[in-house]
């Protein structure tokens, strides 16, 4: 049984609103590491649309996000070992391209992989699909996470 | 009294997540022109967090998007004068930089302008601020509504 990347982060790191265990008011976005590249599946809610019948861009952007920064984190950690502290990768930078409108009422699949793997930097691509046509790319920078935003 | 410039969505295009001022269940983000530039205040929920004390980035990135389709919609509008179908854009493609953590607890603040203005597409700039600190950069590529989206 395999467990999600976002289920390894620390405590502290676990309250996100897009992929924390522990915000019970969030998205629980739940990625998972084949060795290669990270896979999520999300189904939004009807509510969730940004015109009738297709699914919000936001949303898109916030699925791309926390996908990509759990991508990351095993990305780096299957390159370079565990990670023994700062154990959280954030996001410095977003890029989402829009392709198509993305269908409401069928699973999305995000599929992510690390495409530059530095010390503290992972640069991740990913694409969102529906139905098996991509409606979204994304890249993500995401670096670990800043003194600034770590818990005492 | 001024409007908001979502609340001048035609109704078929105000179910938004982000923005719609018919959907009961989502952030109803307002966005104001001033005939140069348009301004937006949001107060994240205490939910909504990336780590403990910061605003979460798919936060951000919402917001940064229906601001500048508000924006590109007004833009439009003041460079060209009343659009009189397909009174909506869309988000061709997003893009953030999350340049310092964004605390939670203090009316964020985004302001947007037009880069360049096309019949169907519009580019914008926006900056997201607490506390006069520009926390984030975004840029959106609006174009007009397509007719794979449109309403019939």
């Amino acid at each position: 049984m395999r467990h999600a990347i976002q289920d390894q982060y620390p405590d502290e790191y676990s309250h996100c609103y897009g992929c924390g265990r522990l915000n019970e008011t969030g998205m629980q976005i739940k990625s998972y590491w084949d060795g290669a590249e990270a896979v999520c599946t999300y189904t939004p809610r009807a509510d969730q649309i940004g015109v009738p019948g297709f699914v919000y861009g936001g949303l898109i952007a916030s699925l791309i996000d926390c996908h990509c920064i759990g991508t990351a984190f095993s990305a780096w950690e299957a390159e370079k070992g565990a990670l023994d502290a700062e154990r959280r990768f954030v996001t410095a930078a977003l890029h989402v391209d829009y392709l198509r409108p993305t269908p409401l009422g069928v699973p999305l699949e995000l599929r992510a992989h690390a495409t530059e793997i530095g010390a503290r930097k992972v640069i991740v691509a990913a694409t969102l699909s529906a139905g098996g046509a991509v409606c979204a790319r994304g890249e993500v920078v995401a670096v670990r996470i800043p003194a600034t935003m770590a818990s005492s």
